[in-house]
């Protein structure tokens, strides 16, 4: 992550025109602080806001994951499970962030930039809290089928950096007017999208998902499943499932989500230009979409942080 | 790359056992200039070398391809390829490295944390050079058939730092003895090793190597097949080749290398346990080498380096 380490010299240029190449000085700075100070200047990186801790949603579901991709990555961390989340929850108490996401990484830490990590000496852990708005989607949104490439499963359920797909995936979206793309797999199934799971409600009002054999198996997704039994209780659900879903079986459901947990539930309304049921947000997603909000701001699987 | 953009706050966590949670308490840092300080000193990053710089070795071909990978990745650069390569040069010249490494990185920019680069105003150019030294191999190493998931086409053909795969491909032949593992792609064709490109010596004496259109274009390799031309003037080598190879062509083969840039050429003689050819470093490998090392120290594609 400090992509200094281990380095001779740095040259930050921020001189976005070059005119005569025998003219073009760059400057050197002296030490990682000076350039670190110059790209705070230049990107206004000093900005803060200050609010009250509050809670902290599906912290622990999210670190099982977490290490459970860092095992898949090789990468053993420098901390343990319940080390790591007491240094969440007092990142989130100091941050005095009231509404935002936490991001955290594992690295095989600093080394020598080959790929082997035996020339790096200790993991790292690395967290941030971002002051990033979350809150319910109302309406519905567009999206295309993916042309980019789908990572094979060994890499899909893994969570990780590698993100160029997941980049190119959105971004051939946006170019095309949608919010994202959905991935096919190699076999015809309904896969994911870029960083969210997606869901189905058939004509039949079963909610269905794909299996995670070959995807991130999503926190959210899962917590999704398990709040719609409810629906299945009070009769509005006739039942819950994850399985194979062909792109017609897809195409024809009555109704469409992503899943996510900065989402937590975004309804899906059109697809390659087709209209997803009848082209409007359905009922049941928005009852599922309640449900999931309900269980972020009030549920059980919530960590109180106080702010000190 | 800098991950501490748009961060509320960051914490650094040193100790490395913890016993108690209730005892745990992390330090908060109060920037992020007092963090990296602290970094340095953990993790001794401050350790220098002077040297006078000489020559910079295929800098315009690793360009080219760095800025075809950045448009396959949909990253615009901030600069011209002649700023890029004056840039590079001048860091060379300040490094005062007299044999090392060059490594470059281009990003989407500081952003937002989010898939979409919309949320990056300007890309983002960063370089380091690093004290790391080359030299020509004279012993073989043994390699395996890699049992982690090849990279689809798309991604395979983009030098990036997604390298999750490469690393988990390197660690697998490690964690067997081997110095690195062979990708044979769904096809059953030779592809590539986690980071250089394979070739072969064939019983009929012809240089061959796979085909590029699912693997990374190695420069070296390219400027390898350009040279190897010479052995085939002197009778040497019957031909020169870039062809589709099968497991099985390629185990029958009378010698085998890694070429790469920082190797420039390794001599393979066992994979998964079988020896290639007799087992030994071969004739036309070690002539290879000696004319791609050649190349790197005396040839055409150096670019001068004037220390000021």
């Amino acid at each position: 992550m400090f992509f200094f380490v281990h380095v001779l010299v740095e040259l930050y240029v921020d001189t976005p025109e070059v005119g005569n190449d025998s003219d073009f000085r760059v400057h050197v700075f002296s030490s990682s602080s000076e350039l670190l100070e110059k790209l705070h200047k230049k990107w206004n990186l000093e900005e803060k806001q200050r609010f009250t801790a509050m809670h902290i949603y599906g912290l622990d579901v999210h670190l099982d994951r977490f290490l459970r991709s860092a095992t898949k990555a090789k990468i053993s961390s420098p901390f343990s499970q319940s080390a790591l989340r007491s240094i969440l929850i007092q990142l989130t108490a100091a941050s005095k962030c009231k509404r935002g996401t936490m991001r955290y990484w594992l690295s095989a830490g600093p080394g020598d930039f080959l790929l082997s990590p035996s020339g790096c000496p200790t993991s790292a852990f690395y967290a941030v809290v971002n002051d990033e708005q979350v809150s319910p989607h109302k309406d519905g949104i567009k999206v295309i089928t993916s042309h980019t490439a789908i990572k094979p499963p060994q890499f899909a359920t893994v969570k990780s950096v590698n993100y160029l797909p997941n980049v190119l995936a959105k971004m051939e979206a946006e170019e095309k007017g949608a919010f994202a793309s959905i991935w096919v797999d190699e076999e015809g199934y309904i896969a994911e999208g870029p960083n969210m799971n997606v869901a189905f409600i058939t004509k039949e009002k079963e909610l269905v998902m794909p299996n995670f054999d070959k995807i991130l198996r999503g926190c959210t997704a899962i917590r999704l499943l398990e709040l719609a039994h409810n629906l299945v209780d009070q009769g509005l659900l006739t039942g819950v499932a994850t399985k194979n879903i062909t792109v017609e079986e897809a195409k024809s459901a009555a109704e469409m989500m992503f899943v996510g947990s900065t989402l937590p539930v975004l309804p899906i309304i059109m697809w390659d230009d087709q209209p997803i049921g009848d082209g409007r947000v359905g009922e049941l997603t928005k009852q599922l979409s309640d449900m999931l909000w309900d269980d972020m701001v009030a549920g059980p699987g919530r960590i109180p942080v106080s702010y000190v």
